[in-house]
């Protein structure tokens, strides 16, 4: 064992002390979800339907980190309950398991609230014979509980944790939309794989030349156009790494790589970013160079998992078209709190007061003849004049810089995501220049990272 | 017959007027031109070799615009006759004709001087069997004026003459390479095949759909990749109008409709450009608020059939690194007279002092990790940062402004034409915005042209 191999296996060590629920935090665990559990068999006893209780998820198989809080049990009934009957059934049982707590709703409801300091969802399913059968994403869950429950050991969950710490500490850990990175499935399944996290980040490093594919059944009847693809252990249909976007899997790599050379507990455990002042956003700007334009409106009020793919898509609509009409996005970003804020980095402040316009070929009589009598004597446009064998002119552009553009209705026609389209017909506020710095007042580490980019 | 069709004959009538020359004219020419032919004969038997003297071009054909006093005689030597014997032959008979008159240099060595008020040009050549066996473009001419003796007549010489004049009058008459127009061997021979100068206006105006192919002799051995072919009656491998741009076929196109539409004599003797002042000059940049670019040096002393294309081929090089460095050109143009310009009307005044540089993906470890070593810790690189899959920085930019490269050596790393790159090495001035107003005084014409475009 060399140096760094001791080096790494220090760090892991220490880690783990600092991410492994130790003895006390694992029994309370084990009281709150027998003492929740024996409540929903009481409560499923007053149905006139059949069901069990399951405890699911990361505290279920021991991967939980250490201060996590989450407890999920999941009520299954048999696949002849209606649906219906099913969401009235769950709800009755989460109310008598959690009787403070409220409804919520993913695919159908369910109710969260909480017991002894833990937070705990009580979530209605289907008992199924296999996961291809299944109605709605929750009666997956207990299908990956239990191939992950009949491989990972206690040995194996610490090495999993190892690997969640690091996806968390990189900022690839988890599949909501905003982040697209890792599961808590994924991450695990990878572990099994490899067998330790080290062999993992090992594999990341060195061996992994997107698109990666991994199939642990070998029962894989689809392709994916994904840069990770995992087949579901059990769905074949399914790509359970389809959310991870490409920056993070490279982000993995460059992490894993940069963990091997030179291993560290910070990478785990990063410090949280400096905020970035109002003074130094405009010392940026000038050290740059360039022309930021932000527009920014009260963020709309929906989950983040619909807050964000709007926002990305409403990002590149408006960057596209900036593109377009010549001003050249550096970079881009988009940020949301109270306020959401669509940043783009223009490389060109101004185009001129005119714009290059081609016509038809001349030999095309009618409509070059239409073209030119439509443009000749029209005081506004300048020819026109012949370019190889085509009419040209140059007419009145119809925006000369981008703030123009922003401010005007033709933003509405670019393609927004649907609340962020109705944030903006409401309000919104344009800033050009070294203004973007008012937006260190809400998004100060946000700025800071992306004048102080990392991979 | 339409009250158009008489304005297009009154039209042509009148421009007939002014073009024809009359008797007294023409009868000037012939004793010219005898007396001439006269002098070569008594100076060719004193040669120890055969040669024959006849007068080719617009003056031999009765095609000549009245007022050109353009004499073209060519004296013919045996195809066994070496070269270096016919250059020397040549001079002797054109130093005997054109006692005052001076050598100049085509493809071989001719005599050019003054007669009586005519400009003579006494150029020897070789007489052979046919237009194939051509030693220098010379050796044709004989074979073009005898194809077209044969076949124009006093009348169509007039349709001629009328092609010529409104060829003139748009700007398209000329196979020089400065105009890359129309030549007059082209013009005849497209009068012959279409039997008028209306016919071949209506031709163009409402047939021609380029490419534009003609084949007189039906004869062709070779395409060609031309807008408009004629392929030479006299050689089947060569297209007569070669050197016809695009902008010439389609300028033609535009004129004829314009003419057949609006029958006028103004298209045939427009009034020459009024000179834009240096107000003009600033009052244009100000309204388009674009940012001119020129560069300005001492005209190379070449013909200009050198000096143009190398100008063209400069200022091609000049804007294509401009809008490769994402200055964006909108128009350009080249001017020479005692000084020489290119000048590049820009969309973009200043990029960033950062500029975008994409790395390879992080999955190629061995570049991506010479890439992320390479600009991590650069202060002066934003970045390395994960876009997609791959690594990309943000670095210092070169140039931020187009006078910045336009003032640097890089300028010469463009393909520049050879004088022209020797002349700016000697010394250049960089004009930026209304600076270029300075033009106005040398080049007031077509500043005026290019800030007023017409087809």
């Amino acid at each position: 064992m060399t140096g760094e191999d001791d080096d790494f296996e220090a760090v892991a060590e220490a880690v783990g002390q600092r991410i492994d629920p130790d003895e006390g935090e694992r029994e309370r665990m084990r009281a709150a979800v027998t003492a929740l559990t024996e409540r929903a068999r009481d409560a499923i006893d007053d149905l006139p339907a059949e069901g069990d209780v399951i405890q699911v998820g990361s505290t279920a198989r021991g991967t939980w980190i250490s201060g996590d809080r989450d407890i999920d049990l999941f009520v299954r009934f048999p696949a002849d309950v209606d649906r219906e009957d099913l969401e009235s059934y769950g709800l009755e049982v989460g109310h008598a398991v959690l009787p403070e707590g409220r409804e919520e709703y993913a695919e159908h409801p369910y109710v969260t609230g909480e017991y002894d300091g833990f937070d705990v969802d009580l979530v209605p399913c289907y008992r199924l014979d296999a996961a291809t059968e299944i109605q709605s994403a929750v009666d997956r869950t207990p299908f990956h509980n239990e191939y992950l429950n009949a491989r990972i050991d206690a040995d194996l969950a610490g090495e999993v944790r190892l690997f969640k710490q690091f996806l968390k500490g990189i900022g690839a850990y988890g599949s909501d939309l905003r982040t697209r990175g890792f599961s808590g499935y994924l991450t695990e399944l990878l572990v099994v794989e490899y067998g330790s996290f080290r062999a993992a980040v090992e594999a990341a490093a060195d061996e992994w030349h997107p698109p990666v594919r991994f199939d642990p059944e070998d029962h894989a009847t689809a392709t994916f156009d994904d840069p990770l693809v995992v087949v579901d252990p059990t769905d074949p249909e399914r790509n359970v790494a389809a959310v991870c976007a490409a920056e993070n899997v490279a982000r993995l790599q460059h992490y894993a790589r940069d963990l091997l050379a030179d291993p560290r507990e910070e990478l785990f455990f990063p410090d949280p970013t400096d905020p970035l002042s109002a003074e130094g956003v405009r010392e940026q700007v000038e050290s740059r160079a360039t022309t930021p334009v932000a527009v920014r409106f009260d963020a709309p009020d929906v989950v983040e998992d619909q807050l964000y793919p709007q926002l990305r898509k409403s990002l590149s609509g408006v960057c596209d078209e900036l593109d377009r009409r010549g001003f050249d996005a550096l970079r881009a970003a988009t940020f949301a709190d109270e306020s959401a804020v669509l940043l783009a980095e223009l490389e060109v402040a101004e185009r001129p007061a005119v714009e290059r316009h081609e016509g038809p070929p001349v030999h095309v009589r009618q409509h070059a003849e239409g073209f030119f009598e439509k443009y000749d004597n029209d005081p506004e446009t300048y020819g026109p004049f012949i370019d190889g064998d085509r009419y040209v002119v140059e007419r009145e552009r119809e925006f000369s810089t981008a703030a123009d553009f922003l401010e005007s209705d033709a933003l509405f026609d670019v393609a927004l995501g649907v609340h962020v389209e109705s944030a903006l017909a409401d309000d919104y506020d344009v800033l050009v220049g070294e203004a973007v710095a008012e937006l260190a007042d809400e998004f100060g580490a946000e700025v800071a990272d992306y004048f102080d980019p990392t991979p």
